[in-house]
């Protein structure tokens, strides 16, 4: 072990070294993104430019590339489809900021409070069909199918979390239901259409996208523990905004159930009725800490993440297949 | 000339004819429309069929359907596409009423006003995600391709009459631009697709479009009179909706330039800052009407079906052609 690696304490797993094998991919998805999401209606290219280069991961797209790549795909077939996954979910965040109305994306304001809600709305809209646009320039029917029933999905699942949003009896089958649906689909379909698109073998396509929707469970169930300070309870400056909009996760969900009656008062002001001083969300942390809720979530993100690893088996051992091991370690060990 | 047809002084040009011919592709589509809008999340269903079963025309749908058979489609191919349509059309209603705040649409409160904005707009997405399901399945890239571009501008139309909503000093130009992009292009690509999927010759695809494209400019600006009491000054109970909202239609533009600086002030107040009392829509259809702004609102719609008609010279004649001429006389003459 040499000194670089013990000075900074890293956690196990990485999405490094497979941004480091796509690069190049990268490069040209996002010379793609920038060229598509032009318009002469200047509030457009200002708005989805906003969002779209505030440093998100580009983790789906990446899956479309890396699993193109290790179903052995030469040509470059993948890079427009995997700038139409990164447009739908631009779209989605944006559509979601609005119906949460959320003050954050990204470190950044969220784009509807700049531009305002219906410039967001209609932004979306815009970039949605842009995606549709590149898919069929893609020219792979399966590929465009598998895109749109996960956007369907998506939306579904939106629907299905906000009408139960607040529900502190929400049971985990209905909430891996709607963490599948909003946030899995989109990285399944990601996958899946990668390998579509390099002809992979019916075995191969089912293989990445098992991978893939394995690999979004874990990272939403690391991400809804991390909004409780995570494995570190380090409380990044993010924290606390599921406990402020009464999201019912699994950490709360969990703790609700193991806190019992002396605590269920607490939680239908807080969370039933979103009543909440700024006391409120220490006291959440307590309870969650306490209760073993956040081991729990991640226990269950490790074993999602496990079971991606496994899907992995019917592909070539090769450096893109790592890549994907590791980034399925990443998902349950970061920090932000 | 019989006692019923001079009893009912019906004005030139009718959709019945149409809708006659297309009875039982009508009630396909409906079927799919129906099927393809229903989900165990149940405010989904509860919130489409809100709009879709509201009584709108099936315009679009039927353009789609017109222009197939009209090009000698034989089987069912363009029925998944209408059906694309339809959705694509609703998706972009509630998006719109969103936008708009508006609180009527087809004579209905607005499904914001009921469900909320956000189940509007994640809705919307759902259905914009199962129209291009639907058109993966008719199986034609070309006219999904054709349909995705048309929602790629339908939104840069909207944006840009977001941003030059109460804009004055709006050329006519700027003008036919935004409702091109808001209302024509939808027309046109609707009937384009349908051309495409029957294996039309190019040559009558164009043609298809280009009917499809001066018909919708013309229904948009025949809209545009009637919201200010039409042909006939008859102030249906939903008029002033644009006047109200502050939108700068032709045939406010054309008041603003012809009343010149007499009426600056009024007009600077009521659609500039939309400072307006209850008597300030009686004064503005006044003005509009002493301007002569509607009749050459009016003529220009007239011009466009004419345009439309003369379009379909390529196409066969035979009673759908009549039927979509008849279409194009409507579309100027409709009271409603």
């Amino acid at each position: 072990m040499d000194a670089a690696s013990t000075a900074v304490a890293r956690p196990k797993g990485s999405v490094e070294v497979l941004s480091h094998l796509a690069a190049e991919d990268i490069v040209e998805i996002n010379n793609i993104i920038v060229a598509r999401m032009q318009s002469p209606v200047a509030v457009i290219p200002a708005l989805a430019d906003h969002l779209i280069n505030a440093g998100g991961k580009r983790l789906r797209p990446l899956l479309t590339v890396a699993s193109a790549r290790l179903a052995g795909a030469r040509d470059d077939a993948c890079l427009k489809l995997a700038a139409a996954v990164e447009f739908i979910h631009t779209a989605t965040l944006l559509h979601d900021d609005v119906v949460d109305s959320s003050e954050l994306r990204r470190g950044k304001v969220a784009a509807h409070l700049i531009w305002g809600a219906p410039s967001s709305v209609l932004v979306g809209d815009f970039l949605f069909a842009k995606a549709f646009e590149l898919m069929v320039e893609a020219g792979s029917l399966r590929a465009l199918d598998i895109l749109a029933r996960a956007s369907g999905v998506i939306s579904e699942g939106e629907v299905l979390q906000l009408t139960r949003a607040h529900d502190l009896n929400l049971s985990q089958d209905v909430y891996l239901q709607i963490i599948s649906a909003k946030t899995a689909e989109l990285f399944a379909a990601a996958a899946e259409a990668g390998a579509v698109s390099a002809g992979a073998p019916d075995e191969q396509i089912q293989a990445m996208r098992d991978y893939a929707l394995n690999l979004g469970l874990a990272f939403q169930l690391a991400d809804d523990a991390l909004d409780y300070g995570g494995a570190t309870a380090d409380l990044g400056k993010n924290a606390g905004d599921d406990f402020r909009e009464g999201k019912a996760t699994l950490p709360l969900l969990l703790a609700i159930e193991r806190t019992g009656a002396a605590e269920q008062g607490f939680w239908e002001r807080t969370i039933g009725r979103r009543e909440q001083t700024d006391a409120d969300f220490t006291r959440a942390c307590e309870l969650i800490r306490k209760s073993g809720a956040l081991e729990s979530t991640l226990d269950l993100a490790a074993d999602f993440a496990d079971k991606a690893k496994t899907a992995l088996s019917p592909m070539t051992s090769n450096s893109w297949r790592t890549a994907l091991e590791d980034l399925a370690d990443f998902a349950v060990s970061r920090r932000a």
